[in-house]
């Protein structure tokens, strides 16, 4: 029906009948003349229809915003004055010499020209997908799904599709259920990952697998998550870490290169000790030059029970960040910091303001300088490399505690004082530690199929609390890209890991024998990785939420305004399902 | 960890030192040597276990099969009478001087030497996916779908997700549902298609839209069916039937060219009426010559009330298929013909054996020979060009049923007598009907979406019962590959569809009122195509059931051996839920 895309109109095409579809983006009457932006996938060009075409004129002048409409007509070079050089098409227009419309527009629900309620949006979705930045966002999200897909297969990475319609997981809590009508009573569960099934393919001798896939987790939404995401997920048989991080590492260098011209250079490494110690998380953004400075060996001895206190306790740590003139900060702002650490459960925040280092103590500013001498001052200046009009701020606490507060608190002031540099720093962490404990128990820190790190399964049983596994994760400006490990592949460390993790062999049996079963026939060494795609999206297109780079988001109460999902069964559908629901819309979220 | 994939190395190799990882496919003694076929996903190559490396020998001494191993050697050119054809590998062998076990396996559950029952297969999945055929299956559909998304994305279009949680369907008995924690007592449904959500898209300017998606249907699987299986699903704005039945045509032309070397060349076209008439099929085989020859006029006067019935009903037909061959069939032979209609509601099939058409009424043989005469028969022989040989196999009743049953003889017979010819038959299927009347309703023979061809929404009110859609189907050999229409943009046409198939104005705003909506702002004129991704794959391996060609498919009773899916949940969960199952596995499908 059309010879090109309007977007795709310039100079070159100046003379040529060209025959256009799109949407009226604007419409405007100028001396008998009628202008529109005609506006396609691919961009905008500004079509005008003269008196010389009468009856052209006529239907022109009955376009609205968002008629959906054919022109046909002949490029023209704008005059010099009339160039808009913020168009890609702004050195020509099209005048419009056949104009029909497919269908006409009632005025639009959102006004594109204001921020819309996110319900306006994802009820209005197929209009709010119409404005050119989340067009853009969606056609770039194609762009990369198709970059990844083909630099995985020209590695021989085979595209496997793995059930939707399957078992319950160990998380299992966080399932979404689907009941059987087959098998009544019985209910299948959506998979939270391909886990388990991409280690069967590796076992059944596929040896390099991948898939972009739906991965479902029905979880509270507070934060920027949906009820249905999309992983690519890969793994590799015979390969080790190094070849896993290699592959996935040239993957995420090659998508940037291609479709954003940024060479992210080889990612650096880092362990998870060091990434916790210096930076308070586990997915350091590099971009912040802030480190977390331990201090105390400084502060054990200082007459200060809230420094000397974990300063002496090997579970405590005491540990400053110095802020590049953050000695401006006033009173109230450095009592909202107090306040962002107290969320993290800092109990206070001690500061120590650098005005003038040559005059000493005099030099100093804090609350605390009575607990404070010389010697220690000038010890505490010269680790955290303190400058006058720096501030120092302090975490002193258990090391859980301070680590998450410190953690956080620098990343909030490197975004308050505008620190960043750089726009993209990639790196790996590695050597997680295999389990955290809490509660009493050992929990797998990854998954419970992860690889310890050179370890026997009696070595491992013998020093679980400190052994390290064989994952890695890859972190973007502070952003968790994608995660992987080296995978079980013997029986006896798979039951020992179970064993660890409190999972009784009836239990492990119920959940996990046909993987315990699998590893008894010749199972090969496997590892793999998981990227979150929606997130890798946001982030290169510098969306403020996942929901702005998916078509069907759900809302934050994981409904869909657009379609009224969910919604009441069938009873009759419900019977033959054999389930009954039991409690009413009463205690559903909307009044939680 | 190696250096090869084992299906690779050849003569090129020899000399050569290698690396290679793999399963042990096979292990036997011969004079003091070992020799083993390692096998991997490429293929399949010996390896040699020779004394001068004792200790390497006495380690493949011990290998069983299917224990995964590294093997390092030298490739050695096999002597001329040792060289294996039957082998890609079969010019070479490597001689092993390293050999390490990643895994000792136990005798397999499965012997791929003979038939292992399905339920075996599935449980042991990952064993069964190691065997070649299977594990080749996989590969090849990896390429396929490889293939369709570079040409689709070469042609513009975008991969786009939409959503698995989803609102229930028109057809939604057959919907899975899922209960909503965070909205008690409502479910989301999977998607049967995307239909409605990819229509969404080109009214969101999304332009051309593609994506290989999971869909899902919960019925009886008694065909070669499966509750989640996968489409190629596309749509396109401001392109008619021909567009898109040209873009889809070279589409699988060019994947059979790539993949197999097999030139389809142009599709021809068929209308439903003819495809019925001629082959009573929708999805005709062409490459089975047998037709179905109408004898209504020359039957109507004869004196036998099967035949004249039919003949004078305006709802009868009377048709013949003549069999090449076929006079040598058995009476008994016969008689499972006539059984095999009569599953189509035939009450019987009247024959007539031509064995020497020079002998006139003599030459012939047939139960009903005495209600013909000279005359019918020349006319019959003659209008059917049946030789010497052959055999007149009749149908006569409503046309419903004679084009059915006679439709379906004449793929069985054309399998019995073995008159395939040709490997690839495609063509197209178009101008089908709108509508079916049964049960005093109409029914959308495609979807509610589908465009009427040519019609007004007056004129399709007027003629609903005899308008022709705007639809296309490709066919090969006798299967549908997909099916695709232009669908309606306009609301009034939509709301005249929906009423004509007696959805109420309540019905259509609670079920659709989302896509009424939509059709108010711009609706661009859309149209596009799904293809089952499984059954083109089954088609192109030769596979007999898409179970072969899918990782991990369901049972006939829509269960998971290998996982054990469905299952039952934990009670705390379905509290969570608020839903409460009410029967027992008593009369679950096992039992039925």
């Amino acid at each position: 029906m059309r010879s090109d895309y309007c977007g795709n109109i310039n100079a070159n095409h100046a003379g040529q009948e060209v025959t256009l579809c799109g949407w009226v983006n604007k419409r405007r009457d100028l001396g008998g003349l009628i202008f529109i932006d005609l506006r396609d996938r691919a961009g905008i060009v500004q079509v005008v229809f003269e008196p010389d075409h009468q009856e052209v004129l006529e239907t022109a002048n009955s376009l609205r915003n968002e008629f959906c409409v054919k022109v046909t007509g002949k490029v023209r070079l704008r005059p010099e004055g009339q160039i808009n050089k913020d168009m890609a098409t702004g050195e020509v227009e099209i005048v419009g010499t056949a104009l029909s419309i497919f269908n006409r527009s009632a005025p639009l629900p959102l006004d594109w020209n204001q921020e819309n309620s996110e319900e306006q949006r994802l009820k209005y979705r197929y209009l709010d997908l119409r404005r050119p930045v989340m067009n853009d966002r969606l056609q770039f999200r194609a762009k990369v799904t198709g970059q990844v897909r083909r630099f995985l297969e020209d590695e021989g990475f085979l595209d496997i599709e793995t059930p939707i319609l399957t078992k319950a997981t160990p998380e299992g809590a966080r399932d979404y259920l689907v009941p059987s009508r087959t098998h009544k009573g019985e209910f299948f569960a959506l998979p939270q990952s391909p886990q388990l099934f991409k280690q069967l393919l590796m076992m059944a001798g596929m040896d390099k697998y991948y898939q972009i896939v739906k991965c479902f987790r029905d979880e509270d939404l507070r934060a920027d998550r949906q009820p249905e995401f999309t992983q690519i997920d890969l793994e590799t048989t015979f390969l080790d870490a190094d070849g896993v991080m290699d592959i996935t590492e040239r993957l995420v260098r090659q998508v940037f290169k291609n479709l954003m011209d940024v060479d992210l250079g080889d990612f650096p490494r880092m362990t998870y000790a060091d990434a916790m110690k210096h930076y308070g998380s586990d997915k350091p953004d590099l971009r912040n030059p802030l480190k977390l400075i331990d201090v105390d060996h400084i502060l054990k001895d200082v007459e200060f029970k809230v420094f000397n206190g974990p300063a002496n306790d090997p579970n405590g740590r005491v540990t400053v960040i110095c802020v590049p003139g953050g000695a401006s900060l006033s009173r109230k702002q450095l009592d909202e910091y107090t306040k962002f650490v107290g969320i993290y459960g800092a109990k206070g925040m001690a500061w120590l303001k650098v005005n003038e280092k040559g005059k000493g103590m005099d030099g100093l500013q804090s609350p605390i300088l009575k607990f404070l001498n010389e010697s220690v001052v000038e010890q505490l200046l010269s680790e955290t490399n303190a400058n006058d009009g720096d501030i120092l701020l302090f975490g002193a606490d258990n090391a859980t505690v301070v680590t998450e507060a410190l953690g956080a608190l620098r990343l909030k002031v490197g975004e308050d004082f505008d620190l960043l540099e750089g726009d993209w720093r990639p790196l790996w962490v590695v050597d997680f530690p295999m389990f955290e404990e809490f509660d009493g128990q050992l929990h797998a820190l990854h998954h419970p199929f992860t690889a310890p790190r050179d370890l026997t399964p009696e070595q491992l049983k013998e020093q679980a609390a400190t052994a390290l596994s064989n994952a890695y994760d890859m972190v973007l400006n502070g952003v968790e890209l994608g995660g992987g490990s080296v995978r079980i592949h013997d029986q006896t460390m798979q039951s020992t890991v179970f064993e660890l993790l409190g999972i009784d062999e009836e239990e492990a049996e119920l959940k996990f024998g046909f993987l315990l079963e699998a590893l008894r026939y010749g199972a090969p060494p496997h590892a793999g990785l998981a990227f979150g795609l929606d997130r890798m999206v946001m982030l290169m297109t510098g969306a403020s939420s996942i929901r702005d780079v998916m078509a069907f988001p759900k809302t934050t109460t994981a409904a869909c305004p657009l379609t009224d999902a969910p919604g009441a069964a069938n009873p009759q559908q419900l019977e033959e399902l054999a389930i009954r629901t039991v409690a009413k819309a009463s205690d559903s979220a909307s009044d939680e």
